[in-house]
């Protein structure tokens, strides 16, 4: 391999470097960025957060592999402190970001009160979860355990995760909770967005695939498979042709409900108590409680 | 950022920390479990040994970057080595926790006899890998090397950890096998169970979406795309309504068949030698060999 | 655990390892493999590289967290030159690899001077990218700033992916290419060829399952949601069976069009300016500009 | 660089590994070792162990940069458990090794119960700690504060290790014990063997070049310069020229001595209460208590 | 090994964890420390700091194996820039503590502006260590080259530290300076306070032991070996017997002096220009220039 | 902490830059570097090659904690082969250096060939080290097991890296070698020149500030202490006043001398087979065979 000389090579990168700061100066003076100092929440300590906070609320079994049980609360109390000083720090991050782009000079809201807000609602987690672990048990044939669920399964994972970002989505910290979402999302191709609600004891079995969409609402037990669908029919956008953000515009499932692989549901839809929608149904419809719902109806029901 | 008076914080933070001890030990009472000690083998171990026996099956082209020929197979013993120890701690883990599953006092097998046994079957198993990268260099038209394949289809990677998930199944390790299957699923998105019987030559393009259940079995030469289901048509519950687990129930899928991406084959169904299932099709009957399904077809033959 | 005699086990494991050198000389006995050292360029450093090339594109909002306004472009030339020399590196290998494959002695290529064109590159990545965040803002009612595009939206990460695997594509580096599409894919579900040609202002939403073929074109202003395949409608072989390689053979989509999730396209056929293609379509014809195609039309189409 | 051809550096690769397994079959033979497994405790683990400990001793100073105060006692808590399972472990290698040295089936101790043993010792070794913290804050006119001293000082660093060092000495863990401080040694280049008894509020300034022998005592308050030795005059051998191992043969140091850079004292002689011993000393007799001995004493005294 | 059960554990782990909080209440209350977070600076990112700040005096030296020249100033921008945010976290922490020690509200200094002073200073820090690397060479029969010099040996090492642990206590950041000398101390050996003075063009040989005191002044071209000691003669206390902390009390030595291995100077003595200094001596008074003070001169004269 | 504007520091960073870009070409420009691309072999790659070997040549017990006794030689194998390949590079650093220093256009050696050559060498290494292991455990009461001494001994560290320093010494490489030295120098404080040929079965005890110049020859079972100098008596001089390199110039030691702590013995003398030289002795002379010379002595002997 030839080298070329180094004073060259020095020129080209030395000219695309600033080609590149141009760029970054184009984008910001467009959109009224100040380029002064890291703008947003970093994805590598969200990611080692929820990392902790998995742990700490399964230590034995998603904790280091070392833990002794005499170390059991320790390792809990270490590991949260930890999950809480970065949380703080990320939430600050988000907060001023976002007071930035609405043109304020400071944030509203206060980064280490909602950090403790969050703290206080683990416990709370940790028996939701445990619902999901054992609808997965209750669900699926091949499970032997119900530790199996917990330690396999990217259903139990996404749903630690949306829990997770949930609870902060609820407490005004949407964007870090879009990471957290979509960290999960690239782990296991289940993409909940963190404002859907999600009742106790839900499966979602293999779960490549799942879309679950913002105002999206499940109610207790419901189970899904993978490549199912729960968006919105059509995306209002405004004078300039831009979305418009924050109505309800996904299903509500109630109770009980199976949907089936590559089920697709759209729209400001209820599917009733105990319905069961099956594989590749394409729905925009409500359905009674305790329907069944196959492709032959759906087709002639929206073709 | 106002930071609240440390003693305060600290007393959340214990009370957080009793408050998930208390969920735990709810849990530990309704499943009776001791909480003793490390209960299930670890994810982060068995990645590293699924990524040293990927190396060792591979060592040129999977092995570290900086291996030189001379130390080719000092490299592999020493990864397969170190591989083998991991092994045996994590079936020892796997063993004792079946066996508490069970209510006995000791596991019946023998963790280090079982690694040995599944060391010995690595050479098979490069044979058959050897036979799917071959068939995805000719399947595909976009594949312009072998050894690309190797190092890029995600199809390659999915059949390498199922190739081992499936050996440490069958000498009766289940949950690392399925361990093994979930991290291949994670990166690739293809979710094969690890009961699942894959002859060689199997080629699976893209891949995203595909499921391939616990009872399935597929001949020599079968071609998958993205999105296929092989599932099962439906799931038979106890007097509890719980899943019922164990028996066959999922495709049989013979030599040379091509199923192409979105189709749905569910049930304990037989797909004839050579047949050819279109794309989005949708199947629950068994299909002679050398048939052509499209989706016209399923509609009408199904709907 | 009943540690068998330290003597057999050294036996067992040298077997193995000798079995193994067995099945590679077999391989690369008939396809003439020399073993002459690394055969093929690293996942992981590309996957290095492809992070570090985002960071230095995106610095303050992909950067390390702890990067300062100051430093902010000594970052992005030291990331650059340190990107620069693993794609020199990698370029000598596959550049290597590609001239062993067809029997010539030397490459054709120069590695230092295809990654200085690459370099040069970089400053109209940024352009484009720039466009792919607009318009996921602009098409999302769930964005609520551009900067969440960019830090949380798979759909983005997989551009960035793609839009440096198409520059190395164009200029002679295919392996290197396909590994970085390949990585992007396995993090996010979204599986481009690296020879896929995509306008600016593209928006992937979601996005698990999206497959878009090697010569596919798409225009500018495009949106495609979830499990949408813009594929190849049958695959030509030779007189071998085996696949032909190299022909246009996917959808030409022009400026405009949006495309909802589960849609299939195939073919090379063109998708007109404008137009619409409903959820789980599935297309094998073209379609004239401002049309709207749902699933009824496409099956009375198509069946 | 010319490559060898691979077969040929393999041979010689080869030809060294068996040589090497040749000579440790000699020595194994020699020393009737059986080659059994890990057969010794492991430096790096126990330098974690060391530094974890440290940690647990002084949270705020030699503990993570991030700790906040409402984690301290989780730090503390978490870390101790990670000390202690290190410990058990390492523990009982060095049991075993010396039960293998003598010839006997099983050790005589309980690994688990010296740890906890151990453990209990660590608030008692914080306070003599805080002794030596002050002793050192008001021996030296280069000190500014307390704080500066536990950060800076290789003396405090020394004796942290010297501390934990002569508990495990004493709990019959000598072999571990070494290692901890040979640990020290190498950082600070102060030698103090882990059986010598030092009393509280003990000052070692700069320190490089001390060496304190195996059965030393020193009392409070003792300060210590650069390069001191309190050393064995001579060394008994048996009838074989080997040494005599076990009997007190180094000095007394009491109470409030002070020991100037350079010094040697050599043998079990008392160096009385508040005795001044000045740079470059030599010395092989006791000293009253309260005398000041310089170069021109101890060459007269000598010589 | 018997596990004892794990209450009780848990139990013994509690009890410690409590009685080392008890410990460190007692101790926080007798020196009226707050407990309120980090005290001090940290000697991981301090050493991490040094590194990067070699690494940038000396790039294609000790700067990454990998560095490529085009990337020269880039590598020191960038490195530059992230030892610099160090710094101001570190100064910060230091200021803090420092006012928290006199009883002030607020630091007196700005720990920004004082890292920024202190980066000014490098390029003649550059300046600096080219003399004394020229030294070594021309001092050393066993230098082969000015690289060799820079590469290896512990002089030149302590040098670098030292040069800017002065720059930083000239700063007004001595506990900071303390903790980058006492890093290179534990690498090298060499023990030299930040606050002494060294003029350019030193060598310091072999280095283990030497030890220079916070107010010695050391001219151009000064040659010193192994074991040598600039120290105080004798410490002055106040009433309470507590060292009197910051006169000058240290040898002054002129341009030129040699000094040779275990040599000890002790006190405000002033060591003339070009005067040699031979081995062991013991020495406590001033020596004219051009002087040769061998061992027995100094018995004569000192004894 | 007030932020200074970023531009402000944006240009203060840049100047520093630029100003240490202007020494950095100033001292290439007095010393005829070209500045193209790293110059020197790495410390941090060679400390890993070091470690290796060690473990390589002992790896019950310097190998890794986990090694199992049947990956043994592939352990080792592997090992090696790491550490060749890095040899490798590191020496055609060294020879190209070399021959920049002599204006040659190429360098004289072949890398690839001392590499391997250095390898032949290692089973004899092993023999001598355990000599080494024999002598101290036989030499120093406080020593339990042969295997105290491997895992502890500060002496045996020094000695197992002077061992192969000396060996790529005489193979030409002695930068290399030099850096060897020096990173055992660091650790252990006492400093061996690669240069020195050291008999089987030698002691060093403590160690702490030992240094033994680079012409000395130690015989058969020497023993020696804590701040023992066997160096030069003089450096001659050329006439710019710089050191004349390479001649004879430090002592030879006879088979078993005893050297004890603080003696000095300097230029080419001779001390005779089973002398022994007490504690703080200064020698200019040649000693007897079967001598004891004690500090009168070498007083009225050298005085």
């Amino acid at each position: 391999m030839k080298t070329p000389p180094p004073a060259d090579n020095a020129t080209e990168l030395q000219q695309v470097v600033d080609a590149l700061r141009g760029a970054r100066q184009r984008w910001r003076h467009a959109h009224r960025r100040g380029g002064d100092g890291r703008e947003l929440p970093s994805r590598e300590l969200l990611a080692a957060m929820v990392q902790a906070l998995s742990g700490a609320l399964f230590p034995m079994r998603l904790g280091p592999p070392t833990l002794q049980p005499e170390g059991e609360d320790h390792y809990v109390g270490h590991t949260l402190g930890a999950a809480l000083t970065t949380l703080r720090q990320q939430a600050a991050l988000e907060l001023r970001h976002d007071a930035r782009q609405r043109g304020q000079a400071r944030p509203d809201g206060d980064a280490a009160e909602l950090a403790t807000r969050f703290l206080r609602t683990l416990p709370r987690l940790r028996e939701l979860l445990d619902s999901d672990v054992l609808a997965a048990y209750q669900g699926d044939p091949a499970a032997r355990s119900v530790d199996e669920v917990l330690l396999c399964y990217p259903g139990l994972r996404a749903l630690i995760s949306h829990r997770i970002a949930h609870e902060l989505y609820a407490l005004g910290l949407p964007l870090i909770a879009r990471v957290v979402a979509e960290l999960a999302h690239a782990e296991t191709g289940i993409d909940i967005h963190p404002g859907a609600t999600i009742g106790p004891g839900c499966f979602i079995d293999h779960g490549t695939g799942v879309v679950i969409g913002e105002t999206a609402i499940l109610g207790r037990g419901v189970r899904i498979y993978q490549n199912v669908t729960l968006g919105a029919k059509s995306i209002p956008t405004d004078g300039d042709g831009h979305a418009v953000k924050g109505r309800p515009r996904h299903p509500i499932v109630e109770d009980e409900v199976v949907i089936y692989a590559g089920a697709t549901v759209l729209g400001r839809v209820t599917i009733g108590r105990g319905a069961v929608i099956g594989g590749n149904v394409w729905l925009t419809r409500s359905v009674a409680p305790g329907s069944v719902v196959t492709q032959a109806d759906s087709l002639s029901g929206e073709g």
